[in-house]
């Protein structure tokens, strides 16, 4: 297979893309799939817009630690460190600071400004995956059991069926 | 150092965990921390013991895979692929049946039998770590901030306070 | 590919293996070829049983450290580390003992006791290999020159006939 | 070790690096010295400064593969494969524009347009290294003899002289 | 730590090996004990020097795959696959052939000819470990206990006594 | 597919490359093309022979740390450490002298007798390529524009149209 220069760029990372979603947020990703030049070379990129108040809600990258930096806006970033101790790690982020989320823990970032927020970031693999925490658990199709759901949160099956209808 | 038999060794894995606690289920681990020769080889076992209802939590290990088999009981289990897609796929596991969840995917694993019931999993790392959903989002320490998790799961903030009181 | 519930479940491993074979014990394998959602995954699951007095005899895994623990019955277990000391690194396990073995070492396990004995053991590997030390080394196919053997275990080629014969 | 949000946070990737060199360019780097929390983690970040006419100078990286995005101005860049072919892959970037330079291969940018130019760019290790060709071929310390340098390069020595002279 | 020309440097590998031993064959190690250098590099090197009819008996490395030309004399070399196959793969080398030993798997060189023999191998590893057969079944210390062994090889107890004997 | 003794043999390296070129020496490689055994086996190896005078010239192989032993006559070899110190490490071998040349780093060979030099080296890959940086800086197809060598080098375009001329 000829080696091309095409297979190694990517063009439209200067877009802001739309945000009118519920989250108030969007990923652009340069994934493998975008860029298949990254295929076996262990690292991606994305760019995160974020309207105003918006947020990156919490999830999880199976495959990949995650740097990011700020572009424009401020930004609430945290990420969660596992059982038994589940401490939360948290900073507010102004352009140009840089924040790491280890592989596999919770994580977010959230626009704590009135205007728009922009950030990039890189992960650790060429496919990193992104599990967003609502729509794995609330969202799973099909369902998850809501009696297992209702368990696991401790709350009445009612409160579970109110979050399943959102997913 | 001279290498000692009992660094290869652990006793106990066929007592009963205690199972009275919430999601009436036990998690007894031999990880590294409580088998010293497991450093470095990139292996784990845990025993899984489940009151009758009780539940393993929806949970993640950001550094394992695991693989389970079933020794006493009926296990509904499942987990849950990544965006876009959040399928669900499950099983119900009986005596002798063996399930895999694939790394740092969303998963759980139910007792819907009357009885007690028995698992025994391995991991694919000396120190797989361990991720409970509810008890990472909504009962990090520090807290994360009601109105995040608010707009996270589209619910109103009493809900996210009904759940954080819980965790 | 669409992912299928199928594709990370086995049943079986309740079941007892037929031991009637000269060591007395017989390994039920859960590996990638058995489990096709294990692959690259890297862990596996064995289960095995052994008549009293059996054996899982002297073998390597060349790719996995196997992590197991006794189920029922009592087993003498152990592995050899490697040039020059070659310590024997030995422990007589109970029900709910659990015993490492590193990746490439010399290892067996022993039913001491006149009941059966059962085991169940995982790999980190979804595809381990084996090499069982008799029968690779006096029963290759075509067979490894027995004047090379002798030499080898300094014994008289007649002592090597004689091993090659069994196997 | 207690974890702390300043191991993963790093402020001043906003700031313009001084491009007054001969090169015309600075590298910020947020590698692991840096940014503590990358350890073991596998990836890191830097900003590119260009200078009107500036380069970031044909260089490698021994342990990273290099994704690249322009935030401000024209660059052309470019990597080489190995041998045989030493095929020349290149590209004019414009903002928004991502390029992948893979692990070990030699490669630059150049701003080819009259104003500053800017890149933001995440390597696939927390220390992944750099070595600038000609520093390390005619900056070496100790110098590397010039006539072996002469042969390799097929100049008389006096032009290797000349070479050493400047870095 | 600075970097000295010394750690990347080892001398001696011209030096015939003495090779008056039970099985006709030495084995001299380049690993990272010897070149400090190596560490963490994963490569190593050995000479091996066979005496007329010397051999290098069945043994197997536990984290690395062996790569091995043959400087001077005759060689036949091989190895084993692992189960259930137990195949032999062989070959007789001469010098300037080379052969390749898969990380894990039983294998051996037999110098079959009348004068000295001599190989260069690498191996996949900075610290590969060597496991002889022999010793580690047959002089194991402690030893392993002879029914076991009676068992496992399906000969008398007075064999397999006998082989203890030797090592 | 049936494994084959064939397949993990190679017969040559005995032989003398021609070294008649302009920098005097000829590697021999062993690499999964020629050896296909060797895939995903992470080891190769190759033959180096050096006219009088003649040289391996500077060059990095981006996948592999390689380890090197004379076998004929006497080499300077050294390595250069990446920046910002870009230290020259160097050593003049004889035979039977062991050399590493960690992966990625500018490194060479020079044959500092009035004799032929022979070197046996093994890389840690089975496909570790490699770069020399005259080809690839001077020699790139298509050329690296001009203009942007001579800045890189901080010379006049003409030393550079120079250079790329032999190239």
């Amino acid at each position: 297979m000829k080696v091309q220069a095409d297979d190694f760029f990517f063009s439209g990372l200067h877009l802001m893309g739309n945000t009118s979603n519920p989250v108030g947020s969007r990923v652009t990703t340069v994934f493998a799939t975008q860029l298949p030049g990254l295929n076996t070379l262990g690292i991606s990129m994305v760019r995160i817009d974020y309207a105003p108040w918006g947020q990156n809600p919490p999830h999880i990258h199976p495959r990949a630690t995650e740097i990011l930096t700020v572009l424009e806006g401020t930004l609430r970033v945290g990420f969660v460190t596992s059982n038994p101790n589940n401490r939360f790690i948290t900073k507010v982020l102004k352009k140009g600071d840089v924040f790491v989320f280890p592989v596999g823990l919770v994580h977010f970032q959230s626009n704590v400004g009135n205007g728009n927020a922009v950030a990039i970031a890189a992960l650790s693999s060429q496919n990193p995956g992104a599990i967003t925490i609502a729509n794995a658990v609330f969202g799973a199709n099909p369902p998850i059991p809501g009696d297992i759901l209702a368990k696991a949160f401790q709350v009445d099956k009612s409160v579970v069926d109110q979050l399943q209808a959102k997913f």
